[in-house]
């Protein structure tokens, strides 16, 4: 590649709502441990819209989107045979030509973030689709820190096996879905309705020997042990948490009543059919009910259980209308585990009312790097139901695609650029 | 007991600034769950200074104080050897004159909140010193729902050896030193480093089959599991916080960095007298350093260490001030455990750093009943220490005691209601 080439990719324009399929230059090999992929596909998120809006504070033109599955096409001078074996192995084993899959941001697998497991939060981390790193909607896409970020899939693999449009899943909204259910149902105020042991749990190890003064607390009922959560959006990121929360849930095998919400009717029928679609042992409606409910129907069905509110919310939207509606759902003691992509408002909460309701709150990015290979496995359990979420439209229409999506209309599209 | 008698209490006026120490009627059994204790010493809290501000949103005068030590002069019907089982064993076994210590919530012990742990939610939930519960700082306090609540001392307890200044410091504050520590160092964010076992840990055993497509994550090195904590706060709850954190870390063999902050230069003298005094394994200087600031140095400290923040927070303040420093403080992937009793502000943070910097927030009230145990033993182990931090007062001095602790200054105090 000269450095005269273009290529195709979708600029984003300031103030808002301009995005544009332009000739760009081509990306190329900038630092030994770049790589450059050649995008098969690349997927269009409802991360990309808050950009498209203008909301993210930046006024740089640039390429966007973060999601995509391609082919190496070429490599930095890191990567071969005797790269340090202290490196992230793909320094030794990426080659040409190999299929792989990003994360939706740059990880460095060697900072004190990555090696816990926080890889969205690497000391390097840069988000791909915004004025620091060139996007995904294009042809190519340079990766820094490739070494760290890429995930291979051999042909050997059975992720083979799978579509593009399904493996684009794995870039962001089906771990993004594990994570945000994750930080939910593991917090440690929920685990004890999971395990049976009562709260503090674990930490009681830490405490020293303790004086027993007090009666032995009754054993939690059954019914004490029934989660109830809500799920706060229905895009294609809440339709995989909700997948996610199922299966966590049944390996868990736990007792469980959800109720997933959405003003959006097109969305609440796009999820109900993909519930209709699961097999009984994803249902598990034997210790569990689910039930798909707009925003007045979904307070009345929480206020109506009589439990004082959810163990759990999962918050999916990104903005303080959603934070809101979830602390009216939550019990005293609850935990709002949000992956919403949340703007410059502040959170709509006041001081009093989170120290009255004992809340937690997790906020943030997900860790994909380090869910990829649970996120895998859920696909392939459930390849039949989520193999058809992603749409595939040509790169070309882009700017059609965001203004539809914008609307909350089509559902998860994603580009060829090659059509 | 006749209806005509009376005792002496603090009662609070609005609205602000306004003690009084006068007489009001007496207590009397309301409830056959009741029960009636004649005070021995009741505590000033942090906490009892909202409401001596007027920022509790409330206006009708009312008795003070949640924290006491006393014995029982009185008990409702549900109090007899015939008491079901299935209820808590105190409505069998509490007698007059037992020595009790009563958290300073009320909770029955017999809901689900109470059974998996969060006392502090009880759904019967009332907080002694507030209009709808006439509190502690009197001769004498009703305690509803006194079976689920109380705590007795029986003669041949080793807390017996303990005087009572000593014992009511298991009424809210060291308990509550223990939760804020809780909840910081046990959050899946934090446990990694205390268990070498990278984020997100027990997860893993909901994820079903996972794709082994990853590098094995490289190990956590010493410098990753050392844990970068800051406390913002150190009047005397700050002071049983750090007591309780240095105590789990020890027992957890963590390794650590800790600074404690606080503006109030007479606090930081105070907490570097009681870490003076902790024996060698309690501070465990071998595997960590604490120090001592003030907000600018604290500031200081955290950024020169290089590790982009503290992996936890302990908020014990309870203002917007303390929020945004606790905020400026935290690594990326940080949890913010706050035991601050907050107010009407809205929480001072905004969407965009809340999902940039992947934080957890941890708010609420301590759940004393179910770590009085846990308190218990701390308190004898560090009695020596501890067993001087409150400093008895007659009743009658109440008003001058709040108008001190008001300005920062004069530590804990607790009042002697027969003096």
């Amino acid at each position: 590649m000269s450095d005269s080439e273009t290529q195709l990719a979708v600029q984003w324009y300031p103030p808002s709502f301009d995005v544009r399929v332009e000739a760009v230059p081509m990306p190329k090999v900038e630092h030994p441990d770049d790589a450059i992929v050649k995008i098969q596909l690349a997927g269009l998120c409802g991360s990309d819209l808050h950009g498209y809006r203008g909301h993210e504070g930046i006024s740089d033109p640039h390429t966007c989107g973060h999601e995509f599955v391609g082919h190496v096409v070429a490599l930095g001078s890191s990567f071969h045979s005797g790269s340090p074996a202290s490196r992230p192995e793909l320094y030794r084993t990426l080659k040409l030509n190999d299929k792989v899959v990003s994360p939706f941001s740059v990880s460095c697998g060697e900072c004190r973030f990555c090696r816990i497991g926080f890889t969205a939060r690497c000391a390097s981390s840069l988000l791909f689709g915004t004025s620091a790193l060139p996007g995904a909607q294009a042809q190519f896409v340079r990766v820094p820190h490739a070494g760290g970020t890429l995930v291979v899939l051999p042909p050997d693999s059975p992720l083979s096996e799978l579509p593009d449009p399904a493996l684009l899943l794995l870039a962001d909204i089906l771990p993004t879905g594990i994570f945000v259910a994750t930080q939910a149902i593991t917090h440690p105020k929920v685990m004890p309705l999971l395990t049976g042991v009562t709260w503090p749990g674990p930490a009681r190890a830490f405490y020293g020997n303790a004086i027993d003064i007090q009666d032995a607390p009754a054993p939690l009922t059954a019914e004490d042990r029934t989660l109830e959560i809500a799920i706060v959006g229905l895009g294609p990121v809440g339709m995989c948490a909700t997948v996610a929360l199922l299966d966590m849930l049944a390996n868990a095998q736990a007792h469980f009543n959800i109720v997933a919400i959405d003003p959006n009717a097109a969305r609440r029928a796009s999820l109900q059919a993909v519930y209709d679609a699961l097999p009984e042992n994803a249902r598990r409606t034997s210790h569990g009910t689910f039930q798909i409910a707009d925003i007045d129907e979904g307070k009345e069905i929480v206020r109506t259980r009589g439990r004082g509110g959810c163990h759990a919310v999962l918050e999916i939207v990104g903005n303080p209308s959603a934070l809101t509606l979830a602390l009216s759902l939550l019990a005293p003691a609850g935990v709002i585990s949000s992956c919403g992509v949340h703007q410059g408002p502040p959170l709509p909460f006041i001081g009093r009312e989170m120290y009255g309701k004992n809340v937690s709150l997790e906020f943030g990015r997900c860790s994909v790097r380090t869910l990829f290979g649970p996120a895998a496995g859920l696909l392939l359990r459930r390849r039949d139901v989520l193999a058809e979420v992603v749409k595939v439209v040509p790169l070309a229409d882009a700017a059609h695609s965001y203004a539809r999506f914008e609307r909350g209309e089509g559902g998860k599209v994603a580009f060829d650029p090659w059509a």
